[in-house]
């Protein structure tokens, strides 16, 4: 089965302040598209999922060891499973596409209770 | 560990006529850039790894049980396990995210073979 989704159009949710997140997601994989504000920012944590993810506009710079690593569009990142990572927008703010492998059950969740309010 | 890449800047690889991939991964994500040129296409196929695509630039057509599909930037597609499908670009070709989960091998080969001779 192919299932289609709007990830530009339906109901994002908002997991902090200036960051925007609409996902999709199937049996073992799951991918969101990121939104992020100029200078928003995603604080350092870590989760099980491995997370693989490619800048489309803007600039995000990926904070890894406490060392800034700026990336832009057409660049991507892998984050190995459990390690530790965070992120900011650059001073355009930025859009990315990012992946998870297995499905990340809190922005599973977060999708579907900003999706059945919208 | 985190890895970079940059996809829109490697040497990419060429599966069919006017269309152009590159790809990262980890050990279990694999994300693919395609470039395809208006008219391009890929034939209908399958493949056990589970994909998920977002449109980035221009019109993608997937073919699902015969029935075209046009898909614009923002938009997005799932497909199971060993589903058959295929897709053609539009008119002025299109740029997407392609993710499969688990890696796939014949797309590695040919990324690290076009790697190795760029």
């Amino acid at each position: 089965v192919v299932t289609f989704i709007d990830l530009a159009g339906q109901q994002p949710f908002t997991p902090a302040p200036g960051v925007s997140m609409s996902a999709c997601w199937g049996t073992g994989l799951m991918a969101n598209r990121v939104e992020m504000l100029p200078g928003s920012e995603i604080p350092l944590h870590s989760h099980p999922e491995e997370q693989l993810g490619v800048i489309i506009e803007g600039e995000l710079i990926l904070d890894v060891d406490g060392e800034p690593h700026p990336l832009g569009p057409g660049q991507a990142y892998v984050v190995a499973s459990g390690f530790r990572h965070g992120g900011r927008a650059g001073a355009d703010g930025c859009v990315l596409i990012d992946v998870f492998g297995p499905v990340r059950a809190d922005y599973r969740d977060a999708q579907l209770a900003a999706s059945s309010s919208g």
